[in-house]
């Protein structure tokens, strides 16, 4: 048993017997029934709500494609900064007259697919945590959502933090991020703090992100040029299940230990120089794969590319900044926080650009006051 | 001997001598010297001058890396149109009182990397016709230079077969493809007529080009957006030698039986789907490696990728329509004689797109009249 649950063995005839006392929920769980009377379990649960926040993360060396779409398993490991100040704030209410999960993203009830996948996500948690009871979601992003910033990454280990506490499991940083994937696999990262590598590991319990260096390791900071889009982007959990379509994936995945270890190494030594060569390398590797694919997924837009050549062009001319793009058309430029200023406002100045967000390097997901 | 050219033993103390006899040349080449005179060879020229046309092509199966650099012995085969209407007109002038080849390029004159490239391409030729002579050679292509449109592959083309006439080489279309190829790989395949695929082969004189299809076997047209280019792209040269730097290129090689498999079948059975497919696929592809090569290059620009994409949605609307992309930022727009009008129409419209030049699939290079 985890703790935060009690457990009676009990005989009752009543199969829909709940019990709220204060904070504590006496909830009957039927077992075999019989015809006069059903043996069952009364789960005492000490907490019927948390919340949780968690930050987006941008990856130096992606994530695209995956060995199990089920269980989100990477067919490679994945290096990635959490982006400090964007933060997505989640809290579960474990309501027992709830026949199904509720969501409300930013005051606005979510239905459709949006729903289903927290639906499947909570499916994971409550196995978990022995229950079936449902939940209500509230979630708040401090950052627009669908803006091409990973805000799935943030929703999910946001979620699964609050989830997880809000019905009685008690998780280690490892479970939690391992449970997080299950939702987005880029979630796993947004668990540890600061910069993290998520491990691809063999299976469910081992596939997993730790952290590699702290917030404070290195003052990088990330203008999020946001892009006016023409097109609506295919989602990324679709695109990881096109990446094998590419005649070209199986090579990026076998190049995948070289990439990993010069950007660790980069990260660890705090060389500017090898981060921005691995990291455009590895941005550029992905889209080649997204490109290649069957049907192709082209996520740039004219002004990303516009973007990505004045980048190069800084970094040419000495300007310490590199790209990055994840699948959408908005381009990370990566830079030191003594170079912000100007490259934030050389990107508003460029026709195209529709806003520009900073971030700097983030903390982990954690529980918060209500 | 080559036949062409006659030669007689002949001893002279005149080391310049040379006899004008109307369209004959009687050029002495000095043998080993001594004090009071040398011993030679004088050759019969039969031949002076040459002139030969041929058009540029577009390929479907792209040609992008070589085994051999020097030799242009490509990674793998591929296949193209030639483009008619296209074309590069060059003559060749054997001039023995030349002391080094000169070249004009549309009335003026070439120096530097431009000409150097026609020397090291007329060394090759002079070896197989065993002579030392000089040449001035004149070209001339109806199109805009330097445009994206690959000029280098009718130019060599027409060089070839020029240069090996004049001086006196009576070459088959196989060895003048294999000729070509030494100037510029994709210059093979605009020897042979209408729809070609150059055979990798495995040394000098098996890779060459062949005919699959004759200009009139189906009526495919090539609407060459010209797009406004803020950068200079990277030669095709320097570009082939940098493919094998991207961790994809084995893969993308190793596919390649497989492509060129559907691109022939798709260009024999009229597969105008088929052949949209794979031809875009194969572009994405060698871009693909392209901008994951050190350095990256990166040959799109915005408008290439707004014309992509709108070329796909008018596809998906259902008009018979694909890009093919060569290493620079025009968009090949390749439909059918049906619909050349109204996708050149449209091409037009878009911001960016500098000029609009049609194409219908072309015959082989071939002897001119002067």
């Amino acid at each position: 048993m985890t703790p935060g649950f009690g457990n009676l063995a009990f005989i009752v005839d009543d199969p829909f017997l709940i019990l709220y006392l204060g904070h504590l929920t006496l909830r009957y769980s039927p077992g075999s029934a019989c015809r006069s009377y059903s043996k069952g379990i009364i789960q005492i649960m000490h907490s019927l709500s948390a919340t949780a926040e968690a930050h987006p993360n941008i990856a130096f060396i992606k994530y695209w494609g995956n060995r199990d779409n089920l269980l989100r398993l990477p067919t490679s490991g994945s290096i990635s900064m959490n982006l400090g100040g964007l933060t997505t704030r989640t809290r579960v209410i474990i309501n027992s007259s709830l026949e199904a999960d509720r969501l409300k993203l930013n005051d606005r009830i979510v239905r459709g697919e949006g729903l289903r996948r927290v639906q499947s996500f909570l499916d994971v948690v409550r196995l978990q945590a022995r229950t079936d009871l449902h939940a209500e979601v509230i979630t708040e992003n401090n950052f627009p959502s669908g803006a091409g910033i990973a805000s799935s990454a943030s929703a999910f280990a946001a979620l699964a933090v609050a989830a997880a506490r809000a019905l009685g499991l008690d998780l280690s940083d490892r479970e939690l991020s391992c449970l997080a994937r299950r939702g987005s696999g880029s979630a796993s990262r947004s668990i540890p703090a600061g910069f993290v590598e998520w491990i691809a590991g063999e299976g469910d319990a081992d596939s997993y992100a730790v952290s590699i260096a702290s917030p404070e390791h290195w003052n990088l900071v990330d203008c999020i040029a946001m892009v006016n889009a023409n097109r609506k982007a295919t989602g990324s959990t679709e695109g990881h299940a096109s990446a094998g379509t590419s005649p070209l994936q199986a090579a990026r995945v076998a190049d995948a230990p070289r990439r990993l270890d010069w950007c660790r190494r980069a990260l660890l030594t705090c060389d500017f120089t090898a981060l921005a060569e691995i990291a455009e390398l590895d941005s550029n590797l992905m889209h080649a794969i997204m490109m290649t694919s069957i049907p192709a997924l082209m996520y740039w837009e004219p002004p990303t590319l516009e973007i990505m050549s004045l980048v190069r062009k800084w970094r040419a001319q000495g300007d310490p900044v590199f790209y990055t793009i994840d699948a959408g058309p908005n381009v990370h430029a990566i830079t030191t926080s003594d170079f912000a200023q100007v490259i934030t406002s050389r990107l508003r100045a460029i026709p195209g650009v529709r806003e520009v967000i900073t971030a700097s390097p983030g903390g982990g997901a954690h529980l918060s006051n209500e």
